[in-house]
């Protein structure tokens, strides 16, 4: 089987929103256990102007869904940047794989030249699928996927890279 | 033109290990400006059984040349993983990718079920080259790739998403 738009996307996507939300599951274990306070955790910064925490995980969920609906041409459901826990991020992320799952190989498989608009704040972006896909979302997934589980270990949370994998 | 195994591979490592270069060589004059020793962050870590930064910017290396080398069938050039300073790991990097851009798409393109085995220190793991590229090289090489950025930016080097993103 050749690799394909959808094969480099959804199920990659999929597999490691399963594996953060592992990862929350055991934050949120550890941080009741210890009577840690989770607000800590949702506000916590590398650095002061980088994003929380919190964000880290909105932002990660969004990329996987925002590539799956401009690829697809299937409106994504909206989400509100509310989460006040880790039950509620956890919640996104569930939302978030729900929606991807909708999504069938068939509407995403030769979108490599569909011309798709990211809407950001202040512009948009021009792309083709293709470079939508490998030159935006899916580094900026793992970016974000890979500085929340930085966050979760350098908060003691015993999480380990088999669980940031996914499944 | 249809998402291929080279597309989805060797311009995307390159593109990264650009970029990462280009925050290392920002960190070293930040911290050639400072007086900061440098050894503080080869050695720094965000969780005691974490990779160092060092390690992190290492594994990166590996993951994309082993991983082009699985698929391309040509050997990788072999690195000590002896570097004691950030010129040191610029030079790795740069050597990372002299060796990618040797390999041609003809090399990678329908590799998808090529058999590759990749020996770990204690195991060996027998995969299809495209299980090989988006379950194991493309989400390690993100991840050692994105935590070395973090902790540059955690020990205040002024680098930047811009700068993650490469060129």
């Amino acid at each position: 089987m050749a690799v394909s738009m959808y094969a480099v996307s959804v199920p990659v996507f999929v597999k490691h929103l399963n594996g953060l939300a592992a990862c929350l599951k055991k934050a949120q274990a550890y941080y009741a256990e210890k009577k840690y306070d989770e607000t800590t955790l949702m506000h916590y910064r590398f650095y002061p102007d980088m994003f929380s925490f919190a964000r880290q995980v909105q932002a990660m969920c969004d990329h996987a869904k925002n590539c799956t609906a401009l690829l697809s041409g299937v409106e994504a459901p909206k989400l509100e940047d509310s989460e006040k826990s880790l039950a509620e991020l956890i919640a996104r992320i569930e939302k978030t794989i729900a929606f991807l799952n909708t999504a069938k190989a068939g509407q995403i498989d030769g979108t490599e030249e569909k011309a798709v608009t990211v809407k950001m704040r202040d512009r948009e972006l021009h792309l083709k699928g293709q470079e939508l896909l490998l030159n935006r979302s899916m580094p900026n997934f793992f970016f974000h996927a890979t500085t929340a589980y930085d966050i979760l270990r350098h908060n003691g949370v015993e999480v380990g890279k088999r669980d940031f994998m996914g499944s």
